[in-house]
């Protein structure tokens, strides 16, 4: 059974691979080349994708920086350092970003005939994103099952698997330890330089993880 | 008001912006540059954006032939000639094309601010894709609903409008007629020769609609 993973090149997306593997599934990575501030998180997914000796790891190229409208995909809006405020969805924010992934995911899905989609949201230790929720994947699933010629045409429904959903940061870095999911490969931080930089959201909430697993973070941090 | 309109170049999504156009709503025009094989498309796109004075075209560059499965983005699978059975999908479905372009048309609706996306898909006189269907529309609604940051923090709804959901290609050439619709730049051939084909689906649909309608089709066509 063939599995498509979203593959951001970050801890969980890396996990979710393990995750894949773990279950049986011949892995078929997905990565986006968007223009993203933090495209470095390339490196990592390329390398993550080696690592798991996948048959093909898909990259698609997309302009989505000419949409704009976030942090993470025009240069002039500040990435935040510190923790975010929880009750505010910051500006890391990329309008539609799972959306559009997931649909790529999906038409890829349908084409190399795999049965799965394995995306690594988590709705617990995430910088509340709308399109992590559990409520946004049962709607994308619903949809799913509408959308292609092989759900309507031919009965074969192709399904968004999120096995770290409800997980907190901490047990993410436990479970990738356990499966030995490649952890010391993996990028996360929104800045995108040459270390991480250990200030904003996505470095804070890794380091969260590790610290409460009681675990070193095998990637390196600035000063 | 802003409208996010779904600009092929072709006959449909140029009756949509005239629609949109006659509704009061100011024009945010996205094309798709997918390395479709009829890729001439987006000059009409263009062309057809610069008849209505928009203040910008969005072009989006994806490399979506990487994902293939489909005679529009795969060369080696062949554009069927003559009327297709309406009891299958045919091979020009491309995966998931149309919840793609939506997804994106829906995070570039959020950054502009518009209130609708407007998408020429039209369910009686097609080609069967199942990404056409009122049912497709419905679901995704529901989904923006709950994707975007507009939506979940700030109670704004993006609505998807459909209006040739359910007109006949006679009917949307008549609409296209009534509303000055430039249809004189429009290409609906999927094969992209220089000159429409004639033979292909699309063609055959767009000529039925001409005919029907008692009007000549102002483009130019093959022998």
């Amino acid at each position: 059974m063939k599995a498509v993973v979203l593959l951001s090149g970050g801890l969980d997306s890396t996990v979710c691979m393990a995750v894949a593997r773990d279950a049986g599934f011949e892995l078929w990575p997905v990565s986006f080349d968007y223009n993203q501030r933090h495209s470095r998180e390339l490196e990592s997914a390329c390398r993550v994708a080696e690592h798991f000796g996948v048959k093909r790891h898909l990259v698609i190229k997309t302009n989505m920086d000419s949409i704009g409208g976030s942090a993470l995909t025009d240069q002039s809006i500040a990435v935040p350092e510190g923790e975010v405020a929880r009750t505010d969805i910051p500006p890391t924010y990329v309008p539609a970003r799972n959306l559009i992934f997931l649909s790529y995911a999906l038409g890829y899905a349908e084409v190399v005939g795999a049965d799965k989609i394995f995306i690594g949201v988590n709705s617990l230790d995430y910088s509340g994103y709308p399109d992590c929720r559990p409520e946004f994947i049962g709607l994308f699933q619903q949809l799913a099952n509408y959308s292609t010629k092989a759900a309507v045409q031919d009965g074969r429904s192709i399904v968004v698997e999120t096995p770290l959903i409800n997980l907190t940061k901490k047990d993410i870095v436990l479970l990738g330890t356990k499966l030995q999911a490649p952890l010391f490969l993996t990028q996360s931080c929104y800045v995108g330089g040459e270390k991480a930089c250990g200030k904003c959201d996505s470095c804070l909430l890794r380091l969260k993880g590790f610290s409460e697993a009681k675990l070193i973070d095998p990637i390196e941090y600035q000063g």
